[in-house]
């Protein structure tokens, strides 16, 4: 199995001013091919730091990436200590050159002496076209192992990774025919993790070696993950995913790793129906999640994020007594809410949220987490309470979570 | 200086199943006490790599700390590792028992023999109370510098974090009163990385070796980041720091590392004013960002995500001819849904967007990315129109910035 370590660096990620989700989509792109990444590190722009991290993801990994370090500015340093690494001088690239000239065409102040530093690249590099910035990618050789050096602003990154360093790493060495590494992974909900674990313990204790089963819970869905790297088939591996789908029938909530809203919005499309939302704690996320993929007007109309009471009523027509006699968080509130919604759209369902996200506004009977959802649709209306812990953010991720979640299980 | 670093464990994050989040939250507060996160090292549920991993991080770092690993399924095997590694063995811990059976003291489905081992611990270890979760916190030794463990999941790292790691940090070894790590930020727009790195030559040569200054572009703004790692005094790294927003002035949009909406709520807040928004593209992200912090009940009144051209109509008053005569993405539809909130929420602002997110839906005239942003206030209703490139969430998560800085801009 071909293995691949990334480095990330820059100082921002180690002083946590940017999240690393680079490293991720990398790791998914790589399993793909059948490579697996067996470390990520993250280090400082520092010479002695970033040559440390090489000599160590050298001595364990067939392909090293790093991402980052590339810019025109004096804090990026990646390409300087690159050169030295591999005892090589920069030299002008004349294709690099034309194409920033090109790409800068229309703005003359980008193409100033530092941007013209970006040309220069190390004699023994291998270049590779950034179609979308200056920073060129590089290629280094020592002996079969290989080394390939990434902006690391994220869309650069996805764009490099897509057009020329996947491609590149399969052109050269790794077929995509090679062993394959297969991940599998089913959701459950209404279930604890250490309960399941007492579910599958004979499963567990029956499954090859080479099968591994991990339980990643959050926000009260475990996602339970099969994995082989190299040595099951895809019909052995589909035969034990089968028998795990069959034990955990009760509590499954989706055979396939997507997000909810992914899976929601697919089958509204299949079913030609529509939908529309209500929110008030969730403030926009339920609607931002619904249309967060493509092809996602087909079936979702709109939303009111109803924060204030007036926009309530005004917006979405709910009873000022309902408000008054029930307040905002609260059944009667939510299917209204849900109703409005679906008939101000003309939708076929409408979900509808209104909770106290905190950190203030919790009482005694209605404590920050209580968050009541709705979901209306062609059969009626229903709600239900929930309590979603104590942090602002968890509640409105978890509100939306069950949201979908509840969506699913009424349409199916 | 004291050094610390990160070991993530779990095959989630290098399969890429999962976005380590963590990392990046642990470093801005160890920042704050003035620890130096030195490097994360994110490594396989496997015991060689786990170890292999302390031995790194220790021959570098006083404080290690690690993320993960600490379930009570059989994947998890962070606490048997470690118990090996300090030549320990597992004892029943009484007080971690109590606060277990307390914790699911309503969910006896919970409390079985796997939840169970849960009060084993390490002998050798220092154990700490995990407040939210049946994984306890511990604390091990190896002469003068220390290991902690804690679990992966963002919310009970973070509490974890909060309640007891850090204060235990700070008063075994490391006071707060050492030497200070400072990191001053800029936020800058308007000008290209190049440009502004020329603009910054003197300053940069006149810099003291102890200071570094970071260029950050993301989405069209430039954090330009001063850090001290503990040689500056807090006064010394003003002065540098006027100078420097004295010489970009002409660019600045903040003199602090807040996001956009945090900056635009304070404003808001302060003025007694209020907002709301009319959301085609941006599909309710903007919602989202405006009420994602505390406090913004007070300024944010509401949306209207009006992803359907009917809503556009029926819900914001758009008028039939402009849709028809401009289409949905044109300056005349964005103005009127703009002031169209703007009048149904009785607000004193209201942004709208409106643009072609992609990957379908461009053509000649309109490509993917045109995005028109209106902005009406008090003094009237402007509009402009942006092009944010090809991919989709970059297109949004663009337009929201975009239409942040816009309403800062207009009501400064």
């Amino acid at each position: 199995m071909t293995k691949c370590e990334i480095i990330t660096i820059g100082d921002e990620l180690l002083i946590g001013q940017v999240v690393d989700t680079n490293s991720a989509w990398m790791a998914r792109q790589l399993n793909e091919m059948g490579i697996q990444l067996y470390q990520i590190t993250s280090v400082h722009d520092d010479r002695q730091h970033i040559i440390a991290a090489l000599d160590e993801a050298f001595s364990r990994a067939d392909i090293v990436l790093t991402t980052g370090g590339l810019g025109p500015t004096k804090d990026d340093i990646t390409k300087h200590v690159l050169c030295d690494y591999f005892q090589s001088h920069l030299i002008e690239n004349a294709h690099v050159r034309a194409h920033i000239e090109a790409l800068y065409q229309d703005r003359p102040d980008i193409l100033n002496r530092l941007t013209s530093t970006q040309w220069l690249v190390p004699e023994c590099a291998e270049i590779l076209e950034n179609r979308v910035g200056s920073a060129p990618l590089m290629i280094f050789h020592r002996g079969q192992k290989l080394l390939a050096c990434m902006p690391g602003v994220p869309y650069e990154m996805k764009i490099a990774m897509t057009e020329q360093i996947l491609p590149y790493l399969e052109s050269k060495v790794y077929s995509r025919k090679s062993k394959a590494i297969i991940h599998k992974t089913l959701q459950v909900t209404g279930i604890a993790e250490s309960s399941l674990a007492i579910l599958l313990e004979e499963f567990e204790n029956a499954m090859p070696a080479a099968l591994h089963l991990a339980y990643l819970p959050k926000d009260g869905v475990i996602r339970l993950r099969l994995s082989s790297y190299g040595e099951l088939t895809e019909a052995d591996m589909q035969q034990w995913f089968d028998r795990l789908r069959q034990l955990v029938s009760d509590y499954l909530i989706a055979d396939i790793d997507e997000p909810m809203e992914v899976l929601l919005g697919r089958l509204l499309t299949e079913r030609h129906q529509t939908i529309a939302t209500a929110e008030s704690c969730t403030g926009g996320r339920l609607a931002a999640l619904l249309n967060k993929h493509p092809g996602s007007s087909v079936f979702y109309m709109g939303s009111v994020v109803a924060y204030d009471n007036a926009v309530k009523q005004q917006v979405l027509g709910v009873h000022a007594e309902s408000l008054r006699n029930y307040g905002a968080v609260s059944e009667a509130v939510v299917r209204e809410m849900a109703e409005g919604v679906r008939a101000l759209m003309h939708t076929d369902y409408a979900i509808a949220t209104s909770g106290i996200a905190g950190p203030d506004g919790g009482s005694e009977e209605k404590p920050v987490g209580t968050v009541w959802i709705a979901w209306a649709t062609p059969e009626g209306t229903t709600a239900e309470c929930f309590h979603l812990g104590k942090l602002r953010e968890q509640v409105t991720d978890r509100a939306c979570l069950r949201a979908l979640i509840g969506l699913l299980k009424r349409i199916r």
